[in-house]
């Protein structure tokens, strides 16, 4: 809606386009506070910067990636493009022969520099790209360089203390649930 | 479990597992038929296999990609190394310096081909992974050739006649999830 330049929205259309009772959103909304008006409705920019805060992502936040393969570039790049807060601040391979190669303005960095330059360049945040035997060790050192939540793409099941917060992105559970559309 | 050589479960250890209540594990399982007996649980195996019936992932379904930039390329070789029954069986790029280019055992081919190719080889999802600007015209493309599961991972709001099943992948969702839980 912003980027259409509309300035208000009703709890009734915003409900509309997302499926929702309206009376269900005022009342969520209304839970963090007074942020539309009887009558009027939501100011769009006011309401995504509020969402934003609700939802801390209004906040800048560096993220190192370890694992320089296609994947790890791929989401690099993609990165690049969205207008969200969190940028890949440092790349990490454990091969030297990827060290120093350029991936967008960064260059590939030996894990041996994790824990420097994760305090050198604030980095809050961990990507796991590596292959599923390396990915143990990996997060190991993200922990123990003081990143506390960590993204993992590898198909394997990590071990974390638990004030790490951990997510495992699982490719093929998007293409699974598709699957069961397939005749 | 089956890794394990576990071969029978009940519904009690279930509920540990998935931290669900166990009643609601065998009132759900038995709401499609009757997999379990009483004091005795599971077979594991059998039940393996019905859940697959239930969600339809028991069958082998070919994947077309479209899009051999970096992600496809990862997206290609990360399904090779699971074991579900969804294989990419071909890979297409409108760059003609990527056709003939090996991405594991099959070589890119021009978007020109992705007709006749989704007919011959019975594709019957696709995955899109081009830039934003060529999404659209990519996914037209899929479904002219009779494609109607999609997955879409470019950042872009794509248009699907109501017959086709599109699910947009966001990898950014999942880093903004995390991004709550950094101080």
């Amino acid at each position: 809606m912003q980027d259409m330049n509309i300035k208000k929205v009703s709890s009734h259309e915003l409900g509309q386009k997302l499926d929702m009772n309206p009376a269900q959103i005022r009342k969520d909304l209304a839970y963090f506070g007074e942020f539309g008006r009887k009558g009027i409705g939501y100011e769009v920019s006011y309401l995504i910067s509020k969402i934003k805060e609700i939802l801390k992502i209004n906040r800048h936040i560096n993220v190192g990636l370890v694992g320089a393969g296609h994947l790890g570039i791929a989401l690099s790049n993609y990165n690049r493009f969205t207008r969200e807060k969190l940028s890949i601040a440092a790349i990490f391979d454990a091969d030297p022969n990827k060290w120093g190669m350029s991936v967008g303005h960064l260059k590939v960095q030996p894990v041996s520099e994790l824990q420097e330059t994760v305090k050198e360049k604030d980095i809050k945040m961990g990507i796991i790209t590596v292959p599923a035997t390396e990915a143990q060790k990996v997060v190991d050192q993200l922990i123990a360089a003081g990143v506390t939540a960590i993204l993992n793409f590898a198909p394997a099941t990590l071990k974390v203390p638990s004030h790490v917060h951990l997510r495992n992105a699982d490719l093929t559970t998007e293409l699974q649930s598709l699957a069961y559309y397939v005749d």
